[in-house]
């Protein structure tokens, strides 16, 4: 490939394009990236009236999402930082045109039909199944050789980014007494809910406060158990939601098929992501915080274990704009055009 | 006055309608108040669903607002938690049955046509223009003896609240330079915005931020002016959003005539407020901080005055559901009756 | 009993000394309740200079904590809200003088001299041990029998208070598949850590973050299995920092012996607690949040099932300083003299 | 000058200390920087231990602060980020030995002895005096010539910062009446009072709460005198802490020698800024927020007038650990060594 790379984001108004918005306007590899707006309503204005953060930095126009649109500016690579309807009906759209695309929305993330069934997709729709199955699940530190060719990443939930990588590694190694089941006790930060007003997000119900939702409903809980290897039953997964704007910690509760010593859990932690840009392993006593990784692309981890070496404690943390959405997504990119997994991220 | 007063609250499912309803609940003159919804949607509903705060002490079935349903419950006192609109609108029916009411909206604060006019009421309109010359401005430091026999009483704003009981003893005395301008530098916490999400409330840009709204324009500035007596360009008037729930502080800007001491603006302050329950006067270097009077009536004030005695700095603070909404309500009621300026306030 | 009683708080300049100094100050059985200092430093100043909060109610004097004073006032009973050392040492000379006493630290709750061992305690004191273990857990819905006649209260923990009452009904119904292991993961305000300035508390290390302190080793745990009546190894308690003042919400992860439906859960809730004036139970899918009750006496229950109804998860919130300490040991008073629970903390 | 140059840091575990370490750490001018603890306590140590948020980049190992390790290591600049004391002992030692300083503290930021009584220092002491004299006020905005030859830069106060820059253009424009008194209402994150816990940084003490301090006697107020060129009563200065972490806003009332238009205002502010890279003009009616500068080096102003054109509200936004103090410190060091202002800032 010669020259810069051509990008472009649909939904750049929202937390998450936003977000991407920025890493992209500073990535030492790419040309000046695009911005499509959601709707019409949007198109034309600047993107600097939105976000005002990035004022004084020049103008960034928002063009109106349209296939001649996407077509004139002979892009390589789209991202879609939009509702997973959207995802759905444009994305095939871009695919048959040749470009590649990375997806921040639930819309491809799912291998199994029952997992799926919770988005409500037109399950009749050929293509977009048969689009499904080639999608890669973006998550490097997993799929990092899936990426290459990749013609459609399916960039994880937040949610999922932080239980998958302190659960696989162990679950993988045979550690797990999975039929206790695990627990994962979530917490996020308020722009995983998006920019959209709800009586959920408004400040006053927020603040001073913490709220369960979902449970055993949420969204995520598919890309999980397929990417941990779990059945239904042996994973019960709660999110609540945190008066902090950004970052996401979630405590995961494991019974071990036999009791281990620290020693044993942080090195397989440790092996699991050796050569891994974005992945911190704390040592024990020491856990991870929000605060450490806010504002990062790292996802942090860390453990207790009881006395008796028999239950374990894991505390995952990161910030769920970056590792959880767009940073990830650059992440990604980095890996399927073969450049340094830190490159635009520091 | 025979048998307890039947009290009601239209508007009971915002933030200061609620705060009114908790307190009539407990209040111990009243008779069990009821509950009207802004609009048929909430009518039947409990509102233990809407604010499950209450739940647990019993059904609280929210009314639909019609005038037979007022007649019907042979009320007393109707309070009015509404948009001004709706005030506007209901309250002259009410009055012409006979009942008394105390209105939480701007509709009926203001005596100037001038001052009105950022309102946009039908002016034409003859029957509400004199209901509106006969209302009662509900600040029961300042206007105490006409409450008694006031029909309808027009409570303050919140920060017209908070500025109005700092400035006016001074302004009265005859202290204040205000050729030289006063300032009003006002923050507010998030419920005064209301309950319905906007994007200006929505938790992420809200907290880790502070803003200012509305300079030069705000709706209370004509409170304030007719009020403490000061001409349209001697006030300077800047509200500020707080990444908090509740709370109001002003810091008010004072050049004065001559220098003075302390003492001489401490017991201006403290003459003016003698007998008056919900009103405390701190003692310089210590000034009140929101924290102090949060979830209270109070309105708290304080100062420190330059070296040279020329310049005085007035700090003051209130809840603004409680002294700057429902807990002023609730004082005017209780003068309007005769009752404990305390009463049911504690 | 002739006339009010006669209490006084010890350590009233702490978060929770100081909340319980305010419920006195209004509860209508007592005579005007006194305030020792914890120290020499703060006594003869006014508790109105270190919480500015209750200035404007006339004066409450710190008196100096000595067996004299106590004396002197001819008290009946005797708060302390001090650390656990100063309560093992003053107690024991309070009861030796006829005194009743409510501790609110975890100096006498703790049965098993193993799980005693986390506060290392001096064991040989015969005087000491033999008070321990009269001592009566001041958990009114559970312990209320024993109350009405108990020289000595040990006022539960605020993560105790939280995890048993949602855990005793179920386990005590024999549905609880205890071998499986119970996970509580608990969320608190920082007001439970104290008032004195620490690293931890500091501002900028809470705001924006999230962090989980004490994992497998957090003192309450001995409360919570002598009370639900499990094994060291069946329970993993996780306290986390919130960002929020005041409040607890413990999610409680079960697994059922086996499968039942919701209204089997609730029924058990409900009877259990049927007659219990501060603990409300929700009916699923409604959880409490924390928002409900703080500012309240209440711990509200509520939990969601999981589809195949054999994995449980239990929310339980409460305010730490009212019903996870002043709160309820006003309510343990209220038992002891045999007054309405409800008496005080309206 | 050869190769890269050669910095440290005193003070890196403070909180500006280490934004300056973060800085200076990916500036592409520099080689490695150097990090010097505060007191013995702290050496050795690794900072990533004290700050987990750099964990993962390697080792940065504490350096004992002694003129040994300052000479052995060849530096070419050190900043000092320290309390005023340890500025006022070791700066002067330091540029004896032929180093440049950029002072973070307010230790040399003053001319006049009467401003510089509030420090307290020995004013005996002659050459630290004629040092001060000879030290340059680090706002590159306005001294930027001065800066290329300074060896001691006083790095400006953080809330002198936000009120000279929005003054300094229209009071030099001759328009500023400043006979009627100039208020600046200033509000800061809690980062701004440093790491030390204290009972007023406590986060139960700041959460839900704004108050004022130092009112009439904050220290910052000399400077503003200074490098604004007004009389100490002509200039009221009244600091908040705000409930948030970093970010300071101020508003500033200003009345003018004679009515304006609001494009006069904006072309006096924009011409003073033209080629200035850190400073963003908005365009009235919108406004600077916290949020949109926080965690970037800019100041943002902006302003509204009022309708008659004589009242003038200047609102004036940065982050205090940046603009306020590191990344002002590297703008500083960029002008001094003549490279882009943006270096190591983007």
């Amino acid at each position: 490939m010669s020259g810069p790379i051509k990008t472009a984001v649909v939904g750049a108004t929202g937390y998450a394009g936003f977000e991407l918005a920025r890493l992209l306007l500073r990535h030492p590899k790419l040309a000046a990236p695009l911005f499509f707006g959601r709707d019409t309503g949007e198109t034309g204005a600047d993107l600097g009236k939105v976000f005002p953060h990035i004022s004084g930095n020049g103008a960034h126009r928002l063009l109106p999402l349209s296939l001649e649109e996407i077509e004139k500016h002979e892009l390589d690579l789209l991202f879609f930082a939009t509702p997973h309807e959207l995802s759905r009906e444009w994305i095939p759209q871009a695919i048959a045109r040749g470009l590649r695309v990375v997806d921040l929305s639930g819309a491809w993330r799912l291998k199994s039909a029952s997992h799926r069934a919770v988005y409500g997709f037109d399950e009749g729709n050929d293509s977009a199944a048969k689009l499904a199955d080639t999608a890669v699940y973006g998550l490097p530190e997993i799929h990092h050789n899936r990426l290459h060719d990749a013609r459609l990443v399916a960039n994880p939930g937040c949610y999922a980014t932080s239980v998958i990588l302190a659960l696989a590694p162990l679950v993988r190694a045979g550690l797990v007494a999975s039929d206790h089941g695990v627990v994962c006790d979530c917490k996020s930060g308020v722009s995983g809910a998006g920019k959209q007003p709800t009586p959920r997000t408004h400040f006053v119900e927020v603040a001073e406060n913490l709220s369960v939702y979902s449970a055993f409903g949420h969204r995520h809980t598919g890309e999980i158990l397929e990417q941990v290897g779990l059945g239904e039953d042996q994973l019960t997964f709660t999110p609540h939601l945190l008066p902090i704007a950004r970052g996401i910690l979630s405590t995961i509760y494991v019974r071990l098929k036999e009791p281990v010593d620290a020693a044993t859990i942080e090195q397989c932690l440790r092996n699991f992501y050796s050569g891994c840009s974005w992945v911190r392993v704390f040592s024990p006593p020491q856990l991870p915080q929000i605060q450490y990784c806010t504002r990062t692309n790292y996802c942090d981890l860390g453990f207790n274990l009881s006395p008796d070496g028999g239950r374990l404690v894991l505390v995952s943390c990161l910030d769920n704009l970056l590792k959880g959405a767009a940073g990830q997504a650059v992440q990604n990119m980095n890996v399927m055009y073969g450049w340094g997994e830190r490159e635009g991220l520091n």
